[in-house]
This record gives C-alpha cells, structure tokens and sequence, in this order.
C-alpha cells in the first residue's frame, strides 16, 4: 500500500463527508484543470487539516466561512463552505451571525458580499425541500 | 420613543439622500435575506458615520470610492457608491481621478476593475437622460 | 436617560469580561487618540456585535481570530483576542488549531506571523502564573 | 518629437508583442472609460517596467501570474496575463505550476480561483487549435 | 534638455510641496536602495499623478490617507501621508474622520492601527512646535 | 519506515538548500510554538510543493519573493525568502527588478516595504562578507 493514497482517501472521505456526494464531480472538474492542485486540496486541508482532532468539523467551518467572509473575493468557495457548513451542523441563522460578526473585522462590503452568497445557498436548499 | 429607531431613521434618510429612493427596494431585498445586518448597515455606517459633521457628504463618497477600489472585490458595493457620489454632486470625471490616483496604492488592476464598474455607471446615467 | 450611554455601558461591560480590566486603560489610550473611534468601537462591535444571543463568546473570539490571522497585518489586535479568547474558555491548543487551520486559507505567512503572537501571548500567561 | 508619444508607442508595442493585435480593442475600450488611465497602463507598466533589462519578458509574465493570483480579485486582468505568458513562451504547465505554489502564499481559494481562470484560458487556445 | 529630467523635476517639487524639504533624505535613503524605485516613484505618483488638475492636493491626501488606511499594513507610508496631508491643509480632526469612516469598509482593526499612527504623528507635530 | 517521515525529511533537505543551516534553528523555535504548524511547514510547502520538477528552485523563490511583496504584511517571511532567493542563484539586482514591478500590481506602498526589507538584507551580506 502506498502512504500518499492513504491522505487521499482520508481528504477524499472528509470531502464526502462535508459537501456531500456531489463533491465527486466537482474534483473530477478540478482533475481536469490541474490534477496537482486537485491531489494537494485533498490531501492538504481535507486529510492533513481538518481532520485533526482539536476542533470538530462544524467549529472549524465555521472558521472557514469567516475566513472566506474576511477575504472576500473566493464567493465560490464560500457558497461551497456555506453548503458543507449547514451539512455538519451549523444553522443558517448561525451562518448569518458569523457573516454579521465579521463586518467588525473586514468591513461592510465583506458581510454584504457574503451575506449574498450565503441567501443563495439558503435559497437552494428550500427549492431542494419543496 | 424606542431609542435604536431614531438612529434607523436617521440611517435611511441619509442613504435616501445619498442612493435616491431606489435604496428601499435594495434594503428590502437585504433585509429578506439578514434582517439584522440590514438594521447595523443602516445604524452603524449610514446613521452613525455619515451623519457626522466632520467631512460633508461629497467628501465622504469620494473617499469610499477610494477605499472600495482599493479592496478590489466589491465591485457590486462601489457601483452603488459610484451612484451615490454622483448623487450627492461628484462628477464622472473626478471619479475617474480617484479611480486613476488609487493605481498608485493599490495597483493597476484595482483601477482597472474600477474604471469598468464606472464606466457601466455612467453608460446607465446617459442612457436615463435620453 | 440617554439611549447612547445604554449601548456604551453594555458594550464596556462585554469588553471587560472579555479582556480583563486591563481594558480600561487601553481605551483610556485610544479615547485619547480619537475619542469618538474609541466610542464606534465600544458601542458597535461590542455593544450590537459580541452581545447578540446567536453565538456565545468563546465561539466568537474563536472566529475573530480566524479574521485577525487571515488579514495578517493586525497583530496588536490579534494579541488582544488571543487573550479574550483564553479569557473566554479557549485553550492554547484551540487557539493554535484555528491558526493551522488559516494556513489552508490565507495561506503560511499568515499563520506563521498568528503563531508568533499567539507564542508571545502565551508565554505572558506562563509568566503570570508562575 | 513629443516625449511623451515614445514613452506611449514603446509601450504599445510591448503590450502587441505581449497580448498580440488583438490589445488594441481592449485598449481603445479601456480608452473610452477613461483615456488617462489607459495612457497611464500604457506608459508605467508596458513601456517603464516591463521593457527593462534586468528580467526577460517571459520571467515578468511569470512573476505577474502569480501577483495576480495572490491578489485573488482580479480574475479578469488574470485571464489577460495567462494568456501574455502563453505568448512569450510559458506552457500551460508552467501557469499551473505557478498557481499551485500560490496556495502556500496566499491559501487555497487563491489557487482554485485561479486555476479556474486558467483552465479557461487554455481551452480557448485548444478550440482555436481546431 | 531630457524629457525624463522634466518629469523628475516635477515630480520632486510636488514631493517637496506635499512632505516638506525633509524628503530629500528619505529620498536619498530610497535611492541608496533602488535608484530605480526612487526614480518611478518621483515619476509616477508624484509627477503624474499627483499634479493632474482633476483633484486639488489636499483632496488627493484625504484620498490616500483612506487608502492606505485600508490596506493596513503600510503604517510607514501611511505616516508620510498623514504629515503631508496635514502640511496641505487637512486638520488633525478630519485625518481622525477618514479613519474613522474606513471602519466602516475595512473593519476596525484598520482604523485602529491608523488611529494609532495617526496619534503618533500629531504627538511629533506638538512636540515641534514647543 | 514511516511514510510521514520521508516527507519531513524531503521537505527538511529542501529548507536547508534554500536557506542554509541556519533554518535549523529557526525551525526549533517554530516547534516550540507550534509543533503541528511547523511539521505542516516542512511537508506541504517545502516536500510537497519547492520540490516538484516543473519550476527549478531559482524560479520559485522569485516567485514567491513576488508573492510576499504583494501581501505586504509579512516582511519577516520576505526576509527569509530574499536570504533563499540569494542562496539558490538570485542576484540583489534581480530580487529589486521583481519588488519594482511589483509596485505595478500591489501598488508603491508594498514595493517601498519590501525595498527596505530588501537593502536589510543586501547589508547584511555585505556585512558578512567583510
């Protein structure tokens, strides 16, 4: 057994985990551009990260939903991260307040972009219900 | 009297006069999405920060156009800034010297960017006018 | 009774319970500086902000250090947090796990230039005790 | 002879030999939205900068694709310099090369942003192939 | 006569207007380190830019006291700035106006690192002048 | 043999090529803060990423010098990176060509930082050397 695809299985699970399914397609997409990027997103964050055990998965996408609030231009990633947070826990109400929260720290026009990004995920899964 | 509608009023006047009547319906369409972020958007920023006497309204816009093309990212927020600094007696031209001058602080492309978020706000100026 | 005393004496009092009473003579420091920046800054973030019931204090000194490590330039406030944090009921460890994590999303000299200051909060804390 | 028109055509030519023909479309736009910007591009960067000795053009578009890739908002000025570099003689797999070491530096949205824009890039050049 | 040495000259004497005759040893200091750099930026910002007749000068320092309050890390230059905005005829309470208003669109930690460099400036300015 | 070691020791041999013994040490220090970030350290950037065939070494640490000036914030990482950039073949003369051009994508603020950053550096060799 080789070591390196043990990370890969272990991010891939994590991915799974996280964003559902539907991650499956989106890294082949990734695959497709630039199979490097894709092996070391897996094997990174996903094995390496945030699997360790000090902070449980809906604390640490948490994290990451301020972070990417913070940064402001990744919505792609933020709107993925917004899915994978209400996946592991996190409410929608909780999501907000984390957006709200980081207006302090990044400025309006970051809680505004986000807050965006975050009622379209919102919207999705209401359709996904009805 | 509850103390916190004063400041809301206070708020929503100043961003009527600064993005004209329009901005309820865009208020409306954030408050849809976070009730709470709208009220601090129109509280903090708008009732507290713009209302002060330290620097008039023109001057207040002018310098959030500098600040949004230097952040680079909300291109969405510096359109309506971009309207509203047109409103409250900027000329296209002295926006396009802001935008110009913010190439030396942060880069060409945060200018580039901005150049054409303005020129989309102006294209719709001239367009209502004929 | 004013209404704006109101937000100041509650967000003075969510300063002090995060920060310790060290606090007030930062903000004597500050009030100095800028008198009304020191006033937005108690009765924004830490009166209509930190208080709110949505995310207790522990998980919002949790996220704003996220946001501090992932714009990278301030550490003084960062130092700050670091202590409200461990204030609040954060451990060293979750303080370090949340800068690890922020490597995978503004990257390694963000979270090398947060552990530096984490390392130099903690070592305070070392002191104190003994 | 205007001393102004050299600095003007050295640039312009550098920007032909960097982007192709095709330049002077995207510029006469840029000079519709604002003719002292698009003077200013054309003078500092393409005819101060990228025109001295000490680094090869193709090191430049190197250096840039990675600036931009850092910054993370301007995707579109990205778009304009991947395909620079694919002009002056990167391959695709150096771009991609690029992008993945900026996940270090600048995280892993940074980099999936702008593989993104590369794959596009690259697939235009495949269909023009055919 | 050269056309670059015009550009220079002008360049030198905005420079002088803006930061006062003490600008020739941090010139001299800059030049020691990058000629090159020295002579784009006395080129560039300061003979381009900053003597277009779009915006008057003290508009201009307003602006990039904004600016540089947003990108946060440059304290050193944002020093120079608050200096020659006050040496163009900002007063000290609209510098503090800027910053404050930045919180807004860049969150507080930027505005309390300007405020802090601010304070350290107008401390000198007293100092001076007993 | 443990897979996870190989790694470290790749990443390990790669760090003292590109910054010389003295990174030992420096490495212990970051240990002592934070072991896991410090491991993360080694094996992703350094074993993962500076290791791969596509970039020769010369190339990366120029690109990554680029990287670290447009941040701006990190000038302590940027010292390390100019130190290795000199180690594996970059001349001063290049390491300022890339800092100018810079100035173009991030602004003048983050190439007058780096700049000073830089001739810290270049005195330091100079010292060594005598």
């Amino acid at each position: 057994m080789q070591p390196e695809e043990t990370r890969y299985d272990r991010g891939l699970a994590t991915m799974r985990k996280m964003f559902g399914p539907g991650i499956d397609s989106a890294l082949k997409s990734l695959e497709a551009a630039s199979p490097d990027l894709a092996r070391c997103l897996v094997e990174f964050p996903f094995a390496d990260v945030y699997t360790r055990p000090g902070l449980d998965l809906k604390t640490r996408e948490m994290l990451t939903v301020a972070a990417l609030t913070v940064l402001g231009y990744p919505q792609a990633e933020l709107k993925d991260h917004i899915r994978g947070a209400l996946n592991v826990g996190c409410t929608p109400d909780q999501i907000l307040e984390i957006i709200l929260q980081m207006a302090v720290y990044a400025g309006f026009p970051a809680a505004l972009e986000a807050v965006k990004t975050a009622a379209s995920v919102f919207g999705e899964s209401a359709e996904a219900k009805n």
